[in-house]
């Protein structure tokens, strides 16, 4: 599986570092080491996350404050995206997201709201908040409803917390529509990193903690993609009826050790 | 639609009364009346509700200072059906429910949980009871989330409020189960309602507010179902792609008014 490649694409949350906690989040044992190697390999690099609860500015400073070598101009993110979505269609947002994440929207018009972006608002998912995002959508004549991923769940060290997909999945059934997502699993999201790489899918390695958002949606692209055996990857995974990894790993460092002992 | 009828099953929130606001609920104009009148034709009567916010007693108590002729013995309810359930199967569960429902619960072993039980929890729809709820289940080896019915919303003087259906597909999604519903639309729960009045369904209807719960889930089950112009109804429910009810009456006093006219 690890033969012939040019890129790899990175998931954060659970590959890097665990999530929570008081200092933000704690490294995974070799992760920094393994992107300083994936660099001096001369190998393609983009880090590809559906975290929304911050903005990329803020979420890269934690991540170097933890030891990796990452800037904000190598990270995919959701929010952008939806920028680019919301600015085509003349969408104007009411927002359900972190309070952190709300910066990445400065430049969108929120008056009036046509449509609503939901993202891991994660404290913010308070019952009056989810009403209020629901008093919205049955408000439209079509309810437009976006969503900065669709994540079952993730894990924070003091435990698996759900993700905003479980949110989508409560308006969804309450307002009968179906959301627009736009990070993983999503394939315009995966695309758009390949093309900022300048790697075609078949010369590039996803590697991920979820065997869903991001195994399955990277090899929906055409690309190969290894599940690291870290963050919220359980042994359940390995039995999963629809996805099969290329591969699984114990961690990233293993996963780059193979990589570089290949080229 | 009104003819050779012997019992009639009437929803609560929406029929009888609008909830929420400061006195806990507003009557429905000609409602009370309507109730007294069935009492006094003779035809059985029965009210099936999904009310999980209240024990049976202080939801009744509650009615009864609205004016209505109502007692506890008349209510089928969910969470009595959940606690049947319970014991028969040997489950301890894990409440995710309104406070005020909890003693309907007191004589069940709660400890060391091995199921989930929801309800329209209101203000306990937090992130961290949310979370734990989730907890709970993705923890067992076979989770088991037992709802206390599956609305979408319901109203209240103060506008639509998500119900307990919107949160469960959230668990349902976060662990990829499928929840057992002991509430409407469920079959048994409409089965006891018919049972409890000693009426065969085929002489019985069903008068609500809720096109999927109440029309729907009452048609299953081989009854004629009518819906007020009341409560959660809205204009587009009379597009309904599955249910189309037997009739629709602006309020349950004008569905009183036909069916005694037809004695």
């Amino acid at each position: 599986w690890a033969r012939a490649v040019r890129g790899l694409l990175l998931d954060i949350s659970g590959v890097l570092y665990d999530s929570g906690g008081e200092g933000g989040g704690v490294p995974i044992a070799g992760s920094a080491e393994a992107v300083r190697r994936i660099k001096a390999s001369g190998l393609k690099l983009r880090f590809c996350t559906n975290e929304t609860q911050a903005t990329r500015e803020k979420f890269v400073k934690k991540l170097q404050g933890l030891g990796f070598d990452i800037s904000v101009a190598e990270v995919t993110a959701p929010a952008p995206a939806a920028c680019r979505l919301l600015k085509e269609r003349g969408l104007r947002p009411h927002l359900l997201v972190h309070d952190d994440v709300v910066p990445e929207f400065a430049e969108i018009d929120k008056t009036n709201p046509n449509c609503v972006v939901i993202g891991d608002a994660a404290e913010n998912f308070s019952y009056a908040n989810l009403n209020k995002a629901f008093q919205v959508l049955i408000g439209l004549e079509k309810p437009v409803l976006i969503s900065l991923g669709e994540g079952r769940y993730y894990k924070e060290t003091d435990g698996l917390k759900l993700d905003v997909g479980a949110y989508m999945k409560a308006l969804e059934y309450a307002c009968d529509v179906q959301a627009e997502v736009v990070g993983k699993p999503a394939k315009p999201f995966f695309e758009s990193a390949l093309a900022e790489m300048g790697v075609p899918p078949e010369q590039a390695i996803m590697i991920g903690d979820d065997i869903v958002s991001d195994v399955g949606g990277a090899q929906q692209c055409g690309m190969r993609a290894v599940q690291v055996r870290t963050g919220k990857y359980r042994p359940s995974d390995e039995n999963h009826p629809q996805v099969k990894p290329d591969a699984y790993v114990n961690n990233l460092a293993e996963a780059v050790d193979t990589i570089l002992s290949q080229m």
